[in-house]
């Protein structure tokens, strides 16, 4: 193992309501280091809503879900945050002297440590993690015919590729989403190109249950065209069963909206039928639950174990609102409480922005003096 | 009695807290009616920070007083509040069928009634009024006298005129403010101006107990080049004692800051020490109260009385931190808390205003369709 970092507090979360747990811990003096499963900040506000309205901040009328997260970091910019992209909190264990030994893990990097006094939990629905299809046999494929990544899909290929690259291939997109309509674009496109000078023959095909689609509406357009042209192919229906012999999957069995089955003939499945998200390990800490939500006391927002604050979308007590608003204000006392751990010999009264010379301090700014 | 004004919700209090509750209720479908004591929005925000910064609402880096409260009165728009201005709510009495009927006291205008199904109190520290002085004799000097606005002494000084037209007067300021200087500075522009032409004789003399002022730069720079050109007189020490005889002031016993006495006649005392909070009647309407503040439920912010919520400053509840976006958490789980009361047979779910179409409708805007 190696070193892990030692830290006064670690964020669990980097939507808008870790980040505001970032700024309550500066103002009583406190560094924290963030992880977030995702590979940037603002959580579902980015991965559901970057460019959706948000109207109910208070004093902000109008704003989307990106421009929240951009207004948050450029706050929290005074107190330095270390944030660390792409990590799964995989393992919690509490040490003799009462701090965290925390583990991670990273989907390409080996797994990190932490070693910190307190924990803040603010990982709302859970890690967004890609939706899968439940086959038999879909998961002894992933990595090598089935792919929930673009990335995982093109390292396939370019390995299957040097191997057979004279054979044909038949490329399933399952999704009807900006990411998977995209998708198809960009692989077809460069299909096309190829097949003039090479002589594999590819057929990339879009299967989603009809022939409606959430993706934006210039690329919808754009879909149809190429399906017209005779680049891409719709298929409409549900994939039920996986045809796989020898270990490799053949084809697809798919659930026509008329009712009749049909096999489709797939090398490779590239499912992109979005993010979903899992409360993951946060279940298995022995934190007490209420519906799969963390219970806390709202004097402090301290969960059933000592030192482990939750915040924002994954608490519950009586009364709550699944708010960005409501998790503004549980980071204010779950930061005051935390202090009783990390500088229990302090008495930390609580102190204002626009007057106190001490948070100026720490907020780097210099106000105006008084005459 | 006139007709009481009926209303699901009347809202005491226009500072950030009272403003958000606006819109709270509004995204549940309940317009508010919101009296204050001060002639305008914003309560603390303005009165004791317009233009000072405040670092700490969730989204927003920087702001004054004044461009918070700006904010608050856009985001409430759609909801179109009705406010009532220099009401101070002096009677709170339940109805039989549960309501309350609510009676204001207004400074120059006949009091105003109000019948509502809810009633949310976001008084802050109390209604703000003039610091008072407290000396023997000073209450009954009160309005003809002794002022604690400037109206009131001007409507003393005009009627005093018309009797006693060529008498020497003598008018003392108490206060070193920006609103004391600049009454000093205005008054004496009019004397001055006047002297040319009238018989009278008037002095102006300023009274603070050592001489550093805590009005702006410039309006310290301009009352010093009045006292240095003999228009205003500055008097360092404390009014200990008010000389009267025949129910009339004569002059103030002035305890200077070397120890001495001294006696400094006056007509006139205009006292511009600042606006003080007093909690006023919310203290006997016999709600719980814990240190002068209102103990409320954290599930729906609900004080001692049913249908009363108190929200803000004024309440307090284990963990409670006096801080502007802890009272917008409170409004959200009060306005909620509200509709048990103000619409029974309704089932009140969590709406998000990003995606739900009877929000979108409430807040009177068009979200772009979905594809």
């Amino acid at each position: 193992m190696p070193m892990p970092i030692t830290t006064d507090a670690l964020i669990i979360g980097a939507g808008p309501v870790g980040l505001f747990q970032v700024f309550q811990l500066g103002l009583q003096g406190v560094s924290a280091h963030v992880v977030d499963t995702l590979p940037h900040a603002g959580g579902q506000c980015i991965t559901l809503y970057a460019d959706k309205p948000i109207y109910d901040i208070p004093g902000i009328p109008l704003c989307t879900g990106r421009e929240l997260t951009e207004r948050l970091l450029r706050q929290i910019e005074p107190f330095k945050p270390q944030f660390h992209w792409n990590q799964l909190v995989s393992t919690i264990e509490r040490q003799r002297d009462g701090r965290f030994l925390i583990g991670t893990v990273h989907a390409s990097e080996p797994q990190s440590w932490f070693l910190a006094k307190t924990l803040f939990i603010a990982a709302g629905v859970g890690a967004f993690q890609p939706r899968q299809i439940k086959l038999d046999g879909a998961a002894s494929l992933e990595g090598s015919q089935i792919h929930y990544r673009i990335d995982s899909y093109k390292a396939a290929q370019a390995l299957g590729n040097s191997h057979e690259a004279t054979k044909d291939q038949h490329t399933v997109i399952l999704g009807d989403g900006e990411v998977a309509l995209q998708a198809a674009l960009s692989l077809s496109k460069v299909t096309n190109e190829k097949s003039d000078s090479v002589e594999c023959v590819s057929q990339i095909s879009v299967i989603h249950r009809r022939e409606v689609f959430s993706a934006e509406t210039d690329t919808v357009l754009q879909f149809r065209e190429q399906v017209n042209a005779g680049n891409l192919h719709f298929v409409p229906g549900q994939i039920v069963a996986l045809d796989v012999s020898n270990h490799r999957m053949q084809a697809l069995q798919v659930l026509q909206p008329d009712g009749q089955s049909a096999r489709l003939p797939c090398d490779q499945l590239l499912v992109l039928q979005g993010l979903s998200p899992k409360l993951g390990p946060v279940a298995e800490w022995g934190l007490a639950l209420e519906r799969k939500q963390l219970a806390v006391d709202t004097e402090t927002f301290a969960t059933s174990a000592p030192g482990i604050f939750a915040v924002g979308d994954i608490n519950t007590y009586p009364g709550k609102k699944k708010l960005i608003l409501c998790g503004f204000h549980e980071c204010v006392l779950a930061a005051f409480g935390a202090m009783n751990i990390i500088a229990p010999e302090e008495k930390v009264l609580l102190q204002y922005t626009t007057t106190s010379s001490k948070l100026h301090q720490r907020l780097g700014v210099v106000p105006l003096p008084d005459l």
